[in-house]
């Protein structure tokens, strides 16, 4: 059985602020070795000072076109752009991107819900290496072997409704391979590849929330494949090998 | 806190078996009201004799040239044909396609793992209505309200790995809105609505797995939005709203 439980964090997260151990103190007595921590990309963003105050920021010419065009604030166009390495649809004030990480996602992941003021908040920069300084200092506080999961909610083509995926991980495969297994009856197997980060991200999604302050979920009980070096990249399909890009 | 609890069912599935005793037979005492009760496809599929003996199959002129020049069986490259309304895109052995339900996946979810013999298992011709059906049937017979999710694995455009998602629902909104929501400083939410069926199904796979004979999840401790009326369909995004076709 697995089981996915909710760390409530009522604090506003600010620049500096030091997130592990506002973590450990909402959630400390509860993890143990094995677990999963799961973490909302937001407060990691703001614990890292990717804020962005928007009367600090100049559109560009392009971003002031594009502005008018998707009937969206210029400075808020100017950070997409910032943030992306190429913009792969712009349609009816939906701007699909590919970010400077290599995350497809809209508005390249500057997003103004649940943050302060007249401000943006931006993905973090290296979401892998926000993931690993948690685990490392879960690991160092609190004595406990734990693997992160750092998300954010991201559409996608052909199907209704956002799902939490990873974008950065440490301490586990994101991925779990079937290469070579065979099926009940000795066949290869044609699911091959599953991505359990994201599943992991989803699952914990249940219990999070949007609005109910609910940043981080533990999930217990799931055997995960360890890995010392892993990293969310291996979640991001190469352009060349994409049939959708 | 949710519990994702497995459902180990180890005999092989064949057409005509009462499916809905078999799972009660397996998880009888366990389930709960305000059960989500996740099914993998394939067991739906084989109880409902969606399964074709590829002996019976006679390819089309178009299914053998397609099958030579993406290296497939013809007779399954047949099947994809004749299970697909569009077929979006052929390269290098790969097939994605929109099935006559309209899911857009790979071989039109014609499958040959964990199925016995030289046959191959097509997805159910009405996943709603099968969800409806195992739903009826636990009330009936073990007189629980609970919601029922059928699954099957999908990959997507941009990342890496299959993740299991909803093709049919009974009992639950699949979509949990926020639309008119405000956050925590009483800004509209971006994020409107979140595909919750579909991280149910990703968080049953985390113990369901693919080789393991664990075919059915329960998922207990998450208040669902009840629905009379639920369909899978309300998580495809029309053709004309997506970016990607």
């Amino acid at each position: 059985m697995i089981q996915v439980i909710p760390v409530r964090i009522s604090a506003d997260i600010k620049p500096h602020d030091e997130l592990d151990a506002i973590i450990l103190g909402a959630a400390g007595q509860e993890i143990q070795n094995g677990d999963v921590l799961v973490v909302a990309h937001k407060i990691v963003s703001k614990a890292e000072g990717r804020l962005v105050s928007l009367a600090d920021v100049k559109p560009s010419d392009k971003a002031l076109r594009m502005a008018k065009e998707h009937g969206k604030d210029s400075r808020i166009m100017e950070l997409i752009l910032r943030e992306s390495a190429q913009i792969l649809r712009a349609k009816d004030g939906i701007i699909i991107s590919e970010t400077k990480h290599g995350f497809v996602c809209a508005n390249a992941g500057v997003d103004q819900s649940n943050v302060e003021g007249d401000s943006a908040v931006l993905l973090p920069i290296d979401p892998d290496r926000s993931a690993s300084r948690l685990r490392d200092a879960v690991k160092k506080k609190a004595g406990k072997e734990i693997a992160v999961v750092i998300t954010d909610t991201f559409g996608r083509p052909f199907r209704e409704g956002q799902t939490n995926i990873a974008i950065g991980v440490a301490g586990l495969d994101p991925i779990k391979s079937y290469v070579g297994s065979r099926d009940m009856y000795g066949r290869k197997l044609r699911v091959s590849e599953i991505a359990v980060a994201d599943e992991m991200a989803s699952a914990a999604e249940l219990v999070m929330g949007k609005a109910e302050g609910v940043p981080v979920a533990i999930i217990r009980g799931y055997k995960f494949e360890k890995s010392a070096s892993s990293s969310a990249k291996a979640l991001q399909r190469p352009r060349e090998r994409d049939l959708f890009r």
